[in-house]
């Protein structure tokens, strides 16, 4: 009875995906609420896995050229107030600093939101020559936007992300990282966190504040809701004429630099719950699992027992798995419902009778599988079921996404399929914002974007009837 | 000529030391001033070292049991209230945040000048039982305190650092935690950056605002005046009595937890330059330097020299060495000055000559001495030289320090000391407030900490000649 209670906690996805999705944020401690309203606190098991996704995507960056730079967080409103479509989409939602100490501040700074105007600024007097160029810099660091409705990890007054600020000579290097940069998170989402999306881009109503186009990558949740994984905007050469970011190029004439920025943010996490959690908690891939095996020893009193639960620890770590040992005075089942709520991806039971057959069990978070491998073969097994693991979660949630995306070709079925047939609609549009703002009023629907990989699914606009130009990915969206 | 104009650019440290510290920090280019009055920008070169600082503190941090978390970055009013002396401490300097987008705050917040009320706010509600005792919990975030005068790294607006935080079922446990991290800080210090340091409490006047006991690690800078690089903090059960952090005890009786915190910042950054230093700029020791080995190809026209140069640098990679060619259009000379005055620990330049005779050249930059190895031996003889550089390095600053310490046992040659002979004053201390505050209002030494290593240099106080209980390191402090 007790060791199902743990897992009793939790609200049912097919009753209550929303409660079912805090119920998890709270019951696998990956974070807490505040005393500050809007704001969470990222408790350990969550902050881990968020310093799995820093370490692997910092290190995609550097291998393209990235530098990590700390640009300070406030931004003074006069600075704020220099591109004008940038203001006009952050403004109404920052939080303003007007007291230092015990003095007023002869003009308010507000808490960065995102750092386009410091980098301008910066880069305004730091780069002078074609040879200063190309700047593609990053930082690490926490943003706010003061949310009115807020949810752990999708929505809150502070998060964590990145921001990438890059400057380019020429147009086509800036639009050439733009993609770039979009390409190494749907990548990274795809390989480490074993999320496909799609990569497309952003029509004009749905670009960032500021920016000539914006690229994204969709991700498809358990819900069928969509959610925005990642973007990269390349911003042209708009804010550099307004910031005067200028440099002397190679034939001697003073021209404009060309910019880019792009961010993923601790939201990732929330990805991650809602791709691949079930009704026992949460699921994670192998590759961003902080433990990636939990070794429940079975009748732990037995004098064998934990001196082979250790063997096999120290020759599992040796083999690079993250591994650790509940040797704490639960029952087994105990430990294993919280196992599986906190997501590990492997558990290990070794009990004195799998000792004398010289083996012991294995059991997938994923799909509940159970093998018996001989304890000799561990440390070569293991490291291979996780990456078997990491691959069917992947293939998994790809036959979901799949499964979950409707075709429509008349407003009809766009409709229907919105209403009834939760996840992607895939339709064509014939780039009028008015059919764009109709679908949305109509059904809740937005664009998700305009994915690279277009097909012409049919040659008429799915809204008016006129003749298509894009194809287009719709759905409701986090 | 051209080649002399790099490092002529700075001023020398004995015309004008503070002049050559902003010096070194713009022209080795770690930071930038911003247009946020007293917020800096950290640019790459200066990032990548903070980034090898947090990156061996993280690891020493968690080999101890320190798990990482993430708090708000706001504390609302009423919670900073909580405790009194806490608040007396940081309220005048803290920024206030009064406005969320277009409407007024129902109640004010500030930006964490340092977190202890936000850890306890949320240790109040996770810790119910001893089961939930220890928390060592730590966060890298960013703190803003309202500082009237600022100073690259030393001393700014908005700075990095980390905050570890932690609750302990015993007094003594906290007590052993508190020590165990300014251990690890001090170690960090000599092991890792070459800064000798000495080991202390800081006297009730210069205690942490709320804290019991206050430990900290104190270095000498090349000009003689000391730098407090880290300090340790035990709060005893003061914080959880204001904010109610209880647990139920084995014994079944309702405790306070007893706390502790412990910090170091981007100040490590100005400690690195300050104490290794030179006229020809930025000296970094080797294991926290971003780039170790800077390989400068002498008529790198000469197609025998590139190709040499290039495998050089993988066998370096190989054998682990962080190594980058300066293979630009500029010459040798002035490449040469660029790698001093960016402290990267050792050049290797090698040419065609060298190329033919099997050989190149190695300079270091602490001492500027060369050195002929066979091209065979790079491998090996680079990673055991950088080796040598650290130790040599750590050895000359504990030598500049113990050199510049003095033995006071009168008050005249106390003052003497503070006035004619920069550095550490060595004097014993009656331990009454008033004589430490004569001191510091006659002499404007402060006691920097009362080291662990205590000796009995004399009987007498050195201000009041009543009997001493202390032997108190002073010093005029950054």
């Amino acid at each position: 009875m007790a060791d199902k209670k743990l897992v009793e906690q939790i609200t049912s996805m097919d009753v209550d995906f929303a409660q079912w999705y805090t119920d998890v944020c709270s019951k696998a401690e990956l974070m807490s609420y505040s005393s500050v309203k809007g704001c969470m606190i990222i408790k350990p098991d969550g902050y881990a896995i968020w310093e799995n996704i820093q370490n692997e995507l910092d290190r995609r960056f550097k291998a393209t050229g990235v530098r990590n730079v700390y640009m300070p967080m406030f931004i003074p409103e006069s600075l704020l107030n220099k591109e004008k479509d940038h203001v006009e989409g952050f403004a109404p939602e920052v939080a303003w600093v007007t007291h230092g100490g015990l003095n007023e501040l002869p003009e308010r700074l507000c808490v960065r939101p995102t750092s386009e105007t410091l980098f301008c600024d910066f880069y305004k007097d730091d780069i002078k020559s074609y040879r200063d160029l190309p700047k593609v810099y990053n930082q690490w660091c926490s943003v706010v936007r003061w949310e009115k409705e807020t949810r752990p990890f999708l929505r809150s007054r502070e998060f964590l992300w990145q921001e990438g600020h890059t400057a380019h000579a020429t147009a086509e290097e800036a639009e050439e990282r733009t993609v770039q940069m979009l390409n190494v998170y749907a990548d990274f989402a795809e390989e480490f966190l074993a999320i496909p999306v799609i990569r497309g881009q952003k029509t004009e109503k749905e670009r960032f504040a500021g920016a000539k186009a914006t690229y994204t990558i969709e991700a498809l949740m358990h819900d069928g809701k969509a959610l925005q994984a990642g973007t990269s905007h390349n911003f042209g050469d708009g804010f550099a004429k307004a910031f005067e970011v200028q440099f002397t190029d190679k034939d001697n004439k003073l021209k404009y630099v060309h910019q880019t920025s792009w961010g993923v943010t601790t939201r990732l996490i929330g990805a991650i719950i809602m791709v691949h959690g079930d009704n026992s908690g949460l699921v994670l891939p192998p590759r961003v699992a902080p433990v990636q095996v939990c070794i429940v020893p079975i009748r732990q009193q037995d004098p064998t027992v934990l001196p082979a639960a250790n063997e096999l620890a120290d020759a599992l770590k040796a083999a690079g798995v993250r591994v650790k040992i509940d040797d704490s005075d639960k029952s087994p089942g105990w430990k294993f419902a919280e196992q599986e709520m906190r997501g590990i991806p492997l558990r290990l039971e070794i009990g004195p009778k799998d000792i004398q057959n010289g083996q012991c069990v294995l059991a997938r978070r994923d799909n509940h599988e159970k093998c018996t491998v001989a304890l000799t073969d561990v440390a070569t097994a293991v490291p291979a079921l996780l990456e078997t693991i990491q691959n069917d979660m992947l293939e998994r949630a790809r036959t979901h996404r799949d499964a979950h995306t409707t075709i429509a070709t008349t407003y009809e079925e766009f409709k229907d399929a919105v209403e009834n047939k939760p996840g992607f609609v895939k339709a064509m549009w014939c780039e009028d914002r008015a059919c764009e703002d109709k679908i949305k009023e109509e059904t809740g629907a937005t664009s998700r974007c305009m994915p690279f990989a277009q097909e012409e699914i049919s040659d008429k606009c799915v809204c008016c009837g006129k003749p298509a130009k894009k194809l287009v990915i719709w759905g409701r969206a986090y």
